[in-house]
Protein backbone atom coordinates (compact mmCIF):
# COMPACT_ATOMS: atom_id res chain seq x y z
CA UNK A 1 0.00 0.00 0.00
CA UNK A 2 1.31 3.16 -0.95
CA UNK A 3 1.82 5.83 1.76
CA UNK A 4 2.13 8.87 -0.29
CA UNK A 5 4.21 11.18 2.80
CA UNK A 6 7.07 8.59 2.32
CA UNK A 7 6.59 8.80 -1.65
CA UNK A 8 6.84 12.69 -1.62
CA UNK A 9 9.75 12.76 0.55
CA UNK A 10 11.17 9.98 -1.03
CA UNK A 11 15.37 10.38 -0.46
CA UNK A 12 16.34 10.60 -4.22
CA UNK A 13 20.54 11.16 -3.76
CA UNK A 14 22.08 13.63 -6.78
CA UNK A 15 23.94 10.84 -9.01
CA UNK A 16 26.49 11.63 -11.11
CA UNK A 17 26.53 9.73 -14.25
CA UNK A 18 30.14 9.45 -16.34
CA UNK A 19 29.24 8.54 -19.69
CA UNK A 20 31.42 7.79 -22.57
CA UNK A 21 31.17 7.80 -26.37
CA UNK A 22 30.88 3.78 -25.88
CA UNK A 23 27.47 4.24 -23.82
CA UNK A 24 26.07 7.41 -26.25
CA UNK A 25 26.36 4.91 -28.96
CA UNK A 26 24.72 2.00 -27.50
CA UNK A 27 22.07 4.29 -26.79
CA UNK A 28 21.67 5.04 -30.17
CA UNK A 29 22.10 1.12 -31.08
CA UNK A 30 18.96 0.67 -28.57
CA UNK A 31 16.53 2.65 -30.07
CA UNK A 32 17.23 1.35 -33.46
CA UNK A 33 19.44 3.91 -34.93
CA UNK A 34 22.42 1.82 -37.46
CA UNK A 35 19.55 -0.67 -38.88
CA UNK A 36 20.66 0.96 -41.85
CA UNK A 37 24.20 0.16 -41.84
CA UNK A 38 24.77 3.06 -44.70
CA UNK A 39 22.80 5.57 -43.90
CA UNK A 40 24.93 8.54 -42.37
CA UNK A 41 22.19 10.10 -40.61
CA UNK A 42 22.17 7.34 -38.65
CA UNK A 43 26.09 6.38 -38.29
CA UNK A 44 26.58 9.75 -36.91
CA UNK A 45 24.75 8.79 -33.76
CA UNK A 46 26.74 5.17 -33.55
CA UNK A 47 30.43 5.16 -35.11
CA UNK A 48 31.75 5.97 -31.71
CA UNK A 49 35.71 6.73 -32.65
CA UNK A 50 34.53 9.58 -35.71
CA UNK A 51 35.32 12.92 -34.18
CA UNK A 52 31.53 13.74 -35.25
CA UNK A 53 29.78 11.20 -32.65
CA UNK A 54 26.52 12.76 -31.98
CA UNK A 55 24.16 12.70 -29.17
CA UNK A 56 21.04 11.55 -30.01
CA UNK A 57 19.21 13.92 -27.93
CA UNK A 58 16.95 11.85 -26.03
CA UNK A 59 19.43 9.53 -24.20
CA UNK A 60 19.05 12.26 -21.96
CA UNK A 61 16.27 10.29 -20.02
CA UNK A 62 18.97 7.16 -19.21
CA UNK A 63 21.43 9.72 -17.66
CA UNK A 64 21.66 9.91 -14.04
CA UNK A 65 18.97 7.97 -13.65
CA UNK A 66 17.84 7.54 -10.11
CA UNK A 67 17.23 3.63 -8.96
CA UNK A 68 13.81 2.35 -9.10
CA UNK A 69 11.92 3.98 -6.40
CA UNK A 70 8.87 1.19 -7.27
CA UNK A 71 11.50 -1.77 -6.78
CA UNK A 72 12.39 -1.03 -3.04
CA UNK A 73 9.64 -2.67 -1.14
CA UNK A 74 9.30 0.83 1.37
CA UNK A 75 7.75 2.15 -1.51
CA UNK A 76 4.68 -0.04 -1.04
CA UNK A 77 4.25 -0.77 -4.66
CA UNK A 78 3.98 -3.59 -6.42
CA UNK A 79 6.65 -3.07 -8.74
CA UNK A 80 5.43 -6.64 -11.08
CA UNK A 81 2.70 -4.44 -12.15
CA UNK A 82 4.51 -1.20 -13.03
CA UNK A 83 4.63 0.09 -16.28
CA UNK A 84 6.23 3.68 -17.37
CA UNK A 85 3.13 6.08 -18.13
CA UNK A 86 4.70 9.34 -19.75
CA UNK A 87 7.52 10.52 -20.14
CA UNK A 88 9.11 14.29 -21.10
CA UNK A 89 11.75 16.18 -21.95
CA UNK A 90 13.30 19.59 -22.19
CA UNK A 91 16.56 20.23 -23.90
CA UNK A 92 18.14 23.43 -22.26
CA UNK A 93 21.72 23.01 -23.69
CA UNK A 94 22.66 20.06 -26.36
CA UNK A 95 23.53 16.83 -25.00
CA UNK A 96 27.81 15.87 -25.41
CA UNK A 97 28.86 12.38 -26.85
CA UNK A 98 30.55 11.95 -23.64
CA UNK A 99 30.93 13.76 -20.05
CA UNK A 100 29.28 13.73 -16.83
CA UNK A 101 26.14 14.85 -15.72
CA UNK A 102 24.47 14.92 -12.10
CA UNK A 103 20.70 14.36 -11.84
CA UNK A 104 18.59 15.22 -9.22
CA UNK A 105 15.38 14.13 -8.47
CA UNK A 106 12.39 13.84 -7.10
CA UNK A 107 8.93 12.69 -7.04
CA UNK A 108 6.12 15.84 -6.89
CA UNK A 109 2.93 14.50 -7.53
CA UNK A 110 0.73 11.36 -6.48
CA UNK A 111 -2.89 10.32 -8.48
CA UNK A 112 -4.88 7.57 -7.51
CA UNK A 113 -7.05 6.39 -10.07
CA UNK A 114 -9.14 4.73 -7.19
CA UNK A 115 -9.18 0.46 -6.19
CA UNK A 116 -8.78 -1.39 -9.18
CA UNK A 117 -7.45 1.66 -10.96
CA UNK A 118 -4.10 2.07 -10.53
CA UNK A 119 -1.97 5.15 -9.01
CA UNK A 120 0.35 7.66 -10.77
CA UNK A 121 3.34 9.08 -9.49
CA UNK A 122 5.40 11.61 -10.99
CA UNK A 123 9.16 12.61 -10.83
CA UNK A 124 10.96 15.40 -11.78
CA UNK A 125 14.40 15.33 -12.81
CA UNK A 126 17.05 18.11 -13.55
CA UNK A 127 20.23 17.25 -15.45
CA UNK A 128 23.47 19.83 -14.65
CA UNK A 129 26.95 19.86 -16.48
CA UNK A 130 30.19 20.00 -14.08
CA UNK A 131 29.73 24.01 -14.45
CA UNK A 132 25.88 23.40 -13.05
CA UNK A 133 24.20 24.22 -16.04
CA UNK A 134 21.10 22.52 -16.35
CA UNK A 135 21.16 20.43 -19.55
CA UNK A 136 17.70 19.09 -19.42
CA UNK A 137 15.05 18.68 -17.40
CA UNK A 138 13.06 15.49 -17.47
CA UNK A 139 9.59 14.73 -16.06
CA UNK A 140 7.88 10.99 -16.08
CA UNK A 141 4.59 9.51 -14.50
CA UNK A 142 5.15 6.05 -13.28
CA UNK A 143 1.80 3.39 -13.87
CA UNK A 144 1.90 1.28 -10.76
CA UNK A 145 -1.65 -0.46 -12.11
CA UNK A 146 -2.01 -2.41 -9.01
CA UNK A 147 -1.61 0.33 -6.28
CA UNK A 148 -4.70 2.41 -6.62
CA UNK A 149 -7.21 3.02 -3.80
CA UNK A 150 -4.67 4.43 -1.37
CA UNK A 151 -6.86 7.65 -0.05
CA UNK A 152 -5.28 9.84 -2.43
CA UNK A 153 -5.77 12.96 -4.89
CA UNK A 154 -7.83 11.62 -7.72
CA UNK A 155 -7.11 14.76 -9.96
CA UNK A 156 -6.58 13.88 -13.20
CA UNK A 157 -2.68 13.62 -14.19
CA UNK A 158 -0.85 16.05 -15.92
CA UNK A 159 -0.95 14.88 -20.10
CA UNK A 160 1.68 15.84 -21.58
CA UNK A 161 0.03 17.36 -24.50
CA UNK A 162 -3.26 18.48 -23.20
CA UNK A 163 -7.01 17.40 -24.61
CA UNK A 164 -8.62 19.58 -26.32
CA UNK A 165 -5.31 19.75 -28.35
CA UNK A 166 -4.84 20.54 -32.12
CA UNK A 167 -4.10 17.09 -33.28
CA UNK A 168 -5.54 18.27 -36.89
CA UNK A 169 -8.93 16.85 -37.99
CA UNK A 170 -6.53 15.77 -41.10
CA UNK A 171 -4.09 13.28 -42.49
CA UNK A 172 -1.14 13.62 -40.58
CA UNK A 173 1.84 15.75 -42.81
CA UNK A 174 3.67 12.54 -42.39
CA UNK A 175 3.73 8.46 -41.22
CA UNK A 176 7.10 7.05 -41.02
CA UNK A 177 7.43 3.15 -39.95
CA UNK A 178 10.30 2.56 -37.75
CA UNK A 179 10.65 -1.34 -37.40
CA UNK A 180 12.32 -3.13 -34.08
CA UNK A 181 14.34 -5.53 -34.02
CA UNK A 182 13.09 -8.92 -31.92
CA UNK A 183 16.41 -8.53 -29.49
CA UNK A 184 15.25 -4.46 -29.11
CA UNK A 185 14.30 -4.99 -25.27
CA UNK A 186 17.57 -6.78 -24.35
CA UNK A 187 19.90 -4.52 -26.01
CA UNK A 188 18.13 -1.53 -24.68
CA UNK A 189 18.35 -2.54 -21.00
CA UNK A 190 22.01 -2.33 -21.33
CA UNK A 191 21.50 1.64 -20.83
CA UNK A 192 20.89 0.79 -17.27
CA UNK A 193 16.35 -0.31 -16.60
CA UNK A 194 17.25 -3.94 -15.93
CA UNK A 195 13.35 -4.70 -15.22
CA UNK A 196 13.44 -7.76 -15.92
CA UNK A 197 9.43 -7.44 -17.38
CA UNK A 198 11.73 -6.54 -20.56
CA UNK A 199 13.81 -9.44 -20.75
CA UNK A 200 12.24 -12.72 -18.41
CA UNK A 201 9.41 -14.15 -20.32
CA UNK A 202 7.72 -15.62 -16.74
CA UNK A 203 7.96 -12.36 -15.11
CA UNK A 204 6.12 -10.76 -18.16
CA UNK A 205 3.84 -13.02 -17.92
CA UNK A 206 2.99 -12.88 -14.07
CA UNK A 207 2.30 -8.68 -15.22
CA UNK A 208 -0.15 -9.59 -17.66
CA UNK A 209 1.48 -9.66 -20.91
CA UNK A 210 2.51 -12.56 -23.31
CA UNK A 211 5.55 -11.67 -23.75
CA UNK A 212 8.46 -9.22 -22.55
CA UNK A 213 7.28 -5.96 -23.35
CA UNK A 214 9.47 -3.12 -24.49
CA UNK A 215 11.02 -0.33 -22.57
CA UNK A 216 8.39 2.93 -22.91
CA UNK A 217 11.57 4.75 -23.26
CA UNK A 218 13.03 2.71 -26.37
CA UNK A 219 9.77 3.68 -27.60
CA UNK A 220 10.12 7.08 -26.94
CA UNK A 221 13.60 7.21 -28.46
CA UNK A 222 12.08 5.64 -31.54
CA UNK A 223 9.10 8.07 -32.17
CA UNK A 224 11.94 11.27 -31.86
CA UNK A 225 13.94 9.82 -34.21
CA UNK A 226 10.85 9.93 -36.55
CA UNK A 227 10.62 13.70 -35.75
CA UNK A 228 14.21 13.88 -35.65
CA UNK A 229 14.53 12.39 -39.29
CA UNK A 230 10.88 14.03 -40.56
CA UNK A 231 10.80 17.54 -39.42
CA UNK A 232 14.65 18.52 -38.38
CA UNK A 233 17.12 17.20 -41.06
CA UNK A 234 18.88 14.62 -38.48
CA UNK A 235 20.32 18.02 -36.20
CA UNK A 236 19.55 16.57 -32.15
CA UNK A 237 20.28 20.17 -31.13
CA UNK A 238 17.33 21.31 -33.27
CA UNK A 239 14.74 19.33 -30.45
CA UNK A 240 13.58 21.07 -27.68
CA UNK A 241 10.79 19.41 -26.04
CA UNK A 242 9.51 15.92 -26.30
CA UNK A 243 6.23 15.11 -24.92
CA UNK A 244 4.29 11.63 -24.45
CA UNK A 245 1.84 9.05 -23.20
CA UNK A 246 2.50 5.32 -23.41
CA UNK A 247 -0.86 3.99 -23.92
CA UNK A 248 -0.15 0.35 -24.67
CA UNK A 249 2.97 -1.85 -24.75
CA UNK A 250 5.02 -2.41 -27.88
CA UNK A 251 6.80 -6.26 -28.33
CA UNK A 252 10.17 -6.15 -29.77
CA UNK A 253 10.71 -7.26 -33.40
CA UNK A 254 7.03 -4.88 -34.20
CA UNK A 255 6.94 -1.89 -35.94
CA UNK A 256 5.88 1.49 -35.12
CA UNK A 257 4.18 3.70 -37.29
CA UNK A 258 4.48 7.73 -35.80
CA UNK A 259 2.08 9.80 -37.64
CA UNK A 260 2.91 13.51 -37.38
CA UNK A 261 0.88 16.85 -37.74
CA UNK A 262 3.41 20.08 -37.93
CA UNK A 263 1.79 23.74 -36.33
CA UNK A 264 5.14 25.76 -36.38
CA UNK A 265 7.64 24.81 -34.15
CA UNK A 266 5.38 22.13 -32.59
CA UNK A 267 4.87 18.80 -34.16
CA UNK A 268 2.47 16.69 -32.39
CA UNK A 269 2.27 12.96 -32.83
CA UNK A 270 1.21 9.55 -32.05
CA UNK A 271 2.19 5.95 -32.91
CA UNK A 272 0.55 2.66 -33.30
CA UNK A 273 1.32 -0.97 -34.36
CA UNK A 274 -0.67 -1.43 -37.49
CA UNK A 275 -0.63 -5.15 -37.13
CA UNK A 276 -2.52 -5.01 -34.46
CA UNK A 277 -4.24 -1.79 -34.14
CA UNK A 278 -2.95 -0.48 -31.07
CA UNK A 279 -2.52 3.01 -29.98
CA UNK A 280 1.13 2.78 -28.79
CA UNK A 281 1.84 6.55 -28.23
CA UNK A 282 -0.58 9.38 -27.34
CA UNK A 283 -0.75 12.93 -26.56
CA UNK A 284 2.55 13.41 -28.39
CA UNK A 285 4.32 16.89 -28.61
CA UNK A 286 7.36 17.83 -29.62
CA UNK A 287 8.83 21.72 -30.42
CA UNK A 288 11.62 21.80 -32.73
CA UNK A 289 13.83 24.93 -33.51
CA UNK B 1 57.62 -2.05 -45.39
CA UNK B 2 57.66 -4.90 -42.58
CA UNK B 3 60.62 -4.88 -40.66
CA UNK B 4 60.00 -8.79 -39.54
CA UNK B 5 62.27 -8.13 -36.12
CA UNK B 6 60.32 -5.36 -35.29
CA UNK B 7 57.42 -7.27 -35.45
CA UNK B 8 58.36 -10.45 -33.57
CA UNK B 9 59.92 -8.15 -30.88
CA UNK B 10 56.45 -5.95 -30.31
CA UNK B 11 56.03 -4.57 -27.10
CA UNK B 12 52.94 -5.93 -26.00
CA UNK B 13 52.24 -5.23 -22.39
CA UNK B 14 50.38 -7.18 -20.37
CA UNK B 15 46.26 -5.74 -20.06
CA UNK B 16 44.46 -6.27 -17.06
CA UNK B 17 40.58 -6.50 -17.85
CA UNK B 18 37.73 -6.15 -15.94
CA UNK B 19 34.60 -6.91 -17.28
CA UNK B 20 31.28 -6.96 -15.90
CA UNK B 21 27.90 -8.77 -16.85
CA UNK B 22 26.79 -5.97 -18.99
CA UNK B 23 30.23 -6.41 -20.85
CA UNK B 24 28.92 -10.19 -21.24
CA UNK B 25 25.48 -9.51 -22.14
CA UNK B 26 26.68 -7.05 -24.88
CA UNK B 27 29.38 -9.92 -25.97
CA UNK B 28 26.45 -12.31 -26.77
CA UNK B 29 23.99 -9.47 -28.62
CA UNK B 30 26.64 -9.14 -30.81
CA UNK B 31 27.01 -12.32 -31.83
CA UNK B 32 23.18 -12.46 -32.42
CA UNK B 33 21.82 -14.04 -29.13
CA UNK B 34 18.65 -12.81 -27.87
CA UNK B 35 17.36 -12.64 -31.38
CA UNK B 36 14.65 -14.52 -30.12
CA UNK B 37 13.81 -12.97 -26.83
CA UNK B 38 11.77 -15.96 -25.55
CA UNK B 39 14.46 -18.86 -25.58
CA UNK B 40 15.72 -19.62 -22.79
CA UNK B 41 19.40 -20.96 -24.28
CA UNK B 42 19.84 -17.66 -25.75
CA UNK B 43 18.44 -16.02 -22.59
CA UNK B 44 20.84 -17.43 -20.42
CA UNK B 45 23.75 -15.74 -22.51
CA UNK B 46 21.95 -12.35 -22.01
CA UNK B 47 19.72 -11.15 -19.19
CA UNK B 48 22.38 -10.37 -17.56
CA UNK B 49 20.71 -9.87 -13.63
CA UNK B 50 20.14 -12.81 -13.29
CA UNK B 51 22.15 -15.07 -10.99
CA UNK B 52 22.35 -17.67 -13.82
CA UNK B 53 24.20 -15.57 -16.38
CA UNK B 54 26.66 -17.43 -18.48
CA UNK B 55 29.39 -15.76 -20.04
CA UNK B 56 29.22 -17.55 -23.99
CA UNK B 57 32.64 -19.05 -24.22
CA UNK B 58 33.98 -17.86 -27.27
CA UNK B 59 33.93 -14.39 -25.35
CA UNK B 60 37.38 -14.83 -24.57
CA UNK B 61 38.31 -13.61 -27.78
CA UNK B 62 37.21 -10.27 -26.61
CA UNK B 63 39.07 -10.24 -23.43
CA UNK B 64 42.22 -8.55 -22.79
CA UNK B 65 42.77 -7.92 -26.26
CA UNK B 66 45.84 -5.71 -27.27
CA UNK B 67 46.25 -2.32 -28.80
CA UNK B 68 45.75 -3.48 -33.15
CA UNK B 69 49.58 -3.78 -33.80
CA UNK B 70 48.73 -3.19 -37.42
CA UNK B 71 47.19 0.67 -36.66
CA UNK B 72 50.61 1.88 -35.15
CA UNK B 73 52.60 3.26 -38.41
CA UNK B 74 55.36 1.59 -36.62
CA UNK B 75 54.61 -1.60 -37.43
CA UNK B 76 54.61 -1.10 -41.46
CA UNK B 77 51.61 -2.52 -41.90
CA UNK B 78 49.16 -0.56 -44.59
CA UNK B 79 46.53 -1.17 -41.75
CA UNK B 80 43.91 -0.69 -44.26
CA UNK B 81 44.22 -3.70 -45.83
CA UNK B 82 44.21 -5.73 -42.93
CA UNK B 83 41.40 -8.36 -42.63
CA UNK B 84 41.10 -11.26 -39.70
CA UNK B 85 42.40 -14.47 -41.26
CA UNK B 86 42.43 -16.89 -38.57
CA UNK B 87 41.65 -17.53 -34.78
CA UNK B 88 42.10 -20.51 -32.71
CA UNK B 89 40.94 -20.76 -28.75
CA UNK B 90 41.59 -23.54 -26.12
CA UNK B 91 39.61 -23.38 -23.06
CA UNK B 92 41.37 -24.53 -20.36
CA UNK B 93 38.65 -23.01 -17.44
CA UNK B 94 35.22 -21.99 -17.67
CA UNK B 95 35.22 -18.35 -18.44
CA UNK B 96 33.54 -16.18 -15.43
CA UNK B 97 30.84 -14.22 -16.23
CA UNK B 98 32.06 -10.76 -14.58
CA UNK B 99 35.84 -10.74 -13.33
CA UNK B 100 39.18 -9.41 -14.11
CA UNK B 101 41.77 -11.72 -16.09
CA UNK B 102 45.37 -10.62 -17.43
CA UNK B 103 46.35 -11.12 -21.12
CA UNK B 104 49.39 -11.54 -22.29
CA UNK B 105 50.63 -11.24 -26.03
CA UNK B 106 53.34 -11.97 -28.61
CA UNK B 107 53.99 -12.40 -32.31
CA UNK B 108 54.92 -15.69 -32.78
CA UNK B 109 55.45 -16.14 -36.86
CA UNK B 110 55.38 -14.61 -39.60
CA UNK B 111 54.79 -15.45 -43.08
CA UNK B 112 55.78 -13.69 -46.35
CA UNK B 113 53.26 -15.28 -48.90
CA UNK B 114 55.37 -12.78 -51.61
CA UNK B 115 54.68 -9.24 -53.26
CA UNK B 116 51.29 -8.89 -54.19
CA UNK B 117 50.01 -11.78 -52.20
CA UNK B 118 50.57 -10.54 -47.86
CA UNK B 119 51.49 -11.59 -45.20
CA UNK B 120 50.69 -13.21 -42.55
CA UNK B 121 51.33 -12.43 -38.98
CA UNK B 122 50.65 -14.62 -35.79
CA UNK B 123 49.91 -13.57 -32.76
CA UNK B 124 49.71 -15.95 -29.37
CA UNK B 125 47.68 -14.46 -26.20
CA UNK B 126 47.14 -16.46 -22.53
CA UNK B 127 44.23 -15.27 -20.47
CA UNK B 128 45.05 -15.92 -16.86
CA UNK B 129 42.94 -15.21 -13.62
CA UNK B 130 43.89 -13.62 -10.78
CA UNK B 131 44.90 -16.58 -9.43
CA UNK B 132 47.16 -16.85 -12.38
CA UNK B 133 45.63 -19.82 -13.46
CA UNK B 134 45.62 -20.08 -17.47
CA UNK B 135 41.91 -19.45 -18.59
CA UNK B 136 42.40 -19.79 -22.21
CA UNK B 137 45.03 -20.16 -24.90
CA UNK B 138 44.44 -18.00 -28.41
CA UNK B 139 46.21 -17.35 -31.44
CA UNK B 140 45.06 -15.30 -34.44
CA UNK B 141 46.70 -15.01 -37.79
CA UNK B 142 46.54 -11.36 -39.31
CA UNK B 143 46.18 -11.10 -43.05
CA UNK B 144 47.86 -8.20 -44.25
CA UNK B 145 47.26 -7.87 -47.67
CA UNK B 146 49.20 -4.96 -48.88
CA UNK B 147 52.42 -6.26 -47.09
CA UNK B 148 53.81 -9.25 -48.89
CA UNK B 149 57.43 -9.03 -50.31
CA UNK B 150 58.96 -8.31 -47.44
CA UNK B 151 61.83 -10.94 -47.50
CA UNK B 152 60.73 -13.08 -44.60
CA UNK B 153 59.81 -16.75 -44.88
CA UNK B 154 56.95 -18.32 -47.33
CA UNK B 155 55.87 -21.31 -45.45
CA UNK B 156 52.85 -22.08 -45.74
CA UNK B 157 50.91 -20.76 -42.52
CA UNK B 158 49.98 -22.89 -39.93
CA UNK B 159 46.15 -23.82 -40.30
CA UNK B 160 43.68 -24.31 -38.15
CA UNK B 161 42.08 -27.59 -39.31
CA UNK B 162 44.92 -29.15 -41.15
CA UNK B 163 44.70 -30.39 -44.72
CA UNK B 164 44.01 -33.49 -45.38
CA UNK B 165 41.52 -33.91 -42.96
CA UNK B 166 38.44 -36.05 -42.12
CA UNK B 167 35.92 -33.20 -43.41
CA UNK B 168 34.18 -36.48 -44.17
CA UNK B 169 33.12 -37.20 -48.14
CA UNK B 170 29.48 -36.73 -46.54
CA UNK B 171 26.56 -34.59 -46.34
CA UNK B 172 26.94 -32.30 -42.82
CA UNK B 173 25.61 -33.41 -39.80
CA UNK B 174 24.34 -30.58 -39.17
CA UNK B 175 23.59 -27.74 -40.87
CA UNK B 176 22.17 -24.38 -38.91
CA UNK B 177 21.02 -20.98 -40.56
CA UNK B 178 22.07 -18.13 -38.25
CA UNK B 179 20.85 -14.42 -39.94
CA UNK B 180 22.75 -12.09 -38.23
CA UNK B 181 21.13 -8.25 -38.37
CA UNK B 182 21.98 -5.16 -40.41
CA UNK B 183 23.45 -3.47 -37.32
CA UNK B 184 25.47 -6.60 -36.54
CA UNK B 185 29.08 -4.99 -37.03
CA UNK B 186 28.16 -1.74 -35.31
CA UNK B 187 26.94 -3.77 -32.11
CA UNK B 188 30.15 -5.65 -32.42
CA UNK B 189 32.65 -3.51 -32.58
CA UNK B 190 31.58 -2.36 -29.01
CA UNK B 191 33.50 -4.78 -28.08
CA UNK B 192 36.57 -2.73 -28.34
CA UNK B 193 37.48 -3.43 -32.02
CA UNK B 194 37.22 -0.07 -33.46
CA UNK B 195 38.25 -0.82 -36.80
CA UNK B 196 36.34 1.45 -39.51
CA UNK B 197 36.31 -0.98 -41.91
CA UNK B 198 33.68 -2.39 -39.88
CA UNK B 199 31.82 0.53 -39.71
CA UNK B 200 32.56 3.38 -42.44
CA UNK B 201 31.36 2.96 -45.69
CA UNK B 202 34.32 5.31 -47.34
CA UNK B 203 37.03 3.12 -45.08
CA UNK B 204 35.37 -0.37 -46.95
CA UNK B 205 35.23 1.32 -50.00
CA UNK B 206 39.16 2.64 -50.26
CA UNK B 207 39.86 -1.98 -48.55
CA UNK B 208 37.80 -2.58 -51.77
CA UNK B 209 34.79 -4.15 -50.21
CA UNK B 210 31.42 -2.42 -50.97
CA UNK B 211 30.02 -1.82 -47.98
CA UNK B 212 31.63 -2.31 -44.20
CA UNK B 213 32.55 -6.05 -43.26
CA UNK B 214 31.37 -7.95 -40.32
CA UNK B 215 34.30 -8.65 -37.76
CA UNK B 216 35.62 -11.68 -38.10
CA UNK B 217 35.54 -12.06 -34.28
CA UNK B 218 31.31 -11.95 -34.59
CA UNK B 219 31.31 -14.62 -37.27
CA UNK B 220 33.73 -16.83 -35.02
CA UNK B 221 31.63 -16.26 -32.09
CA UNK B 222 27.93 -17.17 -34.57
CA UNK B 223 30.10 -20.42 -35.63
CA UNK B 224 30.58 -21.09 -31.93
CA UNK B 225 26.63 -20.64 -31.53
CA UNK B 226 25.99 -23.03 -34.11
CA UNK B 227 27.98 -26.04 -32.43
CA UNK B 228 27.06 -25.34 -28.98
CA UNK B 229 23.68 -25.20 -29.90
CA UNK B 230 23.75 -28.36 -32.14
CA UNK B 231 26.25 -30.48 -30.37
CA UNK B 232 26.72 -29.61 -26.82
CA UNK B 233 23.37 -28.23 -25.01
CA UNK B 234 24.12 -24.87 -25.36
CA UNK B 235 26.27 -25.65 -21.98
CA UNK B 236 29.31 -23.15 -22.64
CA UNK B 237 31.54 -25.56 -20.40
CA UNK B 238 31.80 -28.28 -23.11
CA UNK B 239 33.24 -26.07 -25.75
CA UNK B 240 37.07 -26.80 -25.13
CA UNK B 241 38.97 -25.57 -28.51
CA UNK B 242 37.29 -23.50 -31.33
CA UNK B 243 39.53 -23.07 -34.35
CA UNK B 244 38.80 -21.62 -37.67
CA UNK B 245 40.23 -19.34 -40.79
CA UNK B 246 38.26 -16.70 -42.26
CA UNK B 247 38.21 -17.66 -46.09
CA UNK B 248 35.78 -14.65 -47.25
CA UNK B 249 33.96 -11.33 -45.55
CA UNK B 250 30.32 -11.50 -44.07
CA UNK B 251 28.48 -8.43 -44.58
CA UNK B 252 26.33 -7.63 -42.06
CA UNK B 253 22.53 -8.53 -42.60
CA UNK B 254 23.19 -11.74 -43.98
CA UNK B 255 23.07 -15.66 -43.04
CA UNK B 256 25.45 -17.58 -41.97
CA UNK B 257 24.97 -21.44 -42.58
CA UNK B 258 27.15 -23.41 -40.78
CA UNK B 259 27.83 -26.94 -41.68
CA UNK B 260 29.15 -29.60 -39.01
CA UNK B 261 30.06 -33.29 -39.25
CA UNK B 262 30.84 -34.77 -36.13
CA UNK B 263 33.53 -37.33 -35.14
CA UNK B 264 33.67 -38.25 -32.01
CA UNK B 265 34.75 -35.28 -29.60
CA UNK B 266 36.02 -33.47 -32.99
CA UNK B 267 33.45 -31.04 -34.69
CA UNK B 268 34.77 -30.30 -38.28
CA UNK B 269 32.70 -27.33 -39.41
CA UNK B 270 32.32 -24.93 -42.59
CA UNK B 271 30.42 -21.68 -42.93
CA UNK B 272 28.76 -20.08 -46.11
CA UNK B 273 26.70 -17.51 -47.52
CA UNK B 274 23.73 -19.57 -49.25
CA UNK B 275 22.90 -16.02 -51.13
CA UNK B 276 26.04 -15.60 -52.71
CA UNK B 277 27.55 -19.13 -52.58
CA UNK B 278 30.86 -17.73 -50.90
CA UNK B 279 32.69 -19.89 -48.33
CA UNK B 280 33.18 -17.49 -45.33
CA UNK B 281 34.66 -19.81 -42.95
CA UNK B 282 37.02 -22.67 -43.80
CA UNK B 283 39.03 -25.16 -42.07
CA UNK B 284 37.00 -25.27 -38.51
CA UNK B 285 37.71 -27.29 -35.94
CA UNK B 286 35.73 -27.45 -32.51
CA UNK B 287 36.19 -29.70 -29.90
CA UNK B 288 34.25 -30.70 -27.10
CA UNK B 289 33.50 -32.32 -23.87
Amino acid sequence: MIDPQTLLNWPFEPIEHRFGASDTALYALGIGLGSDPMDPSQLRFVTHESPALQAFPTMAVVLARPASFSADPASGIDHRMVVHGEQGLELLRPLPASGTVTGRSQITQLVDKGPGRGAVIYVQTTLENPQGDIIARLWSATFARADGGFGGNPAAPRIPHPIPHPIPDRAPDAIVDLPTFPNAALLYRLNGDLNPLHSDPETARAAGFPRPILHGLCTYGIAARAVLGQFCDHDPARLKRFDLRFSAPVFPGETIAVRMWRNGPEIAFQAQICDRQAKVIDNGLALIA
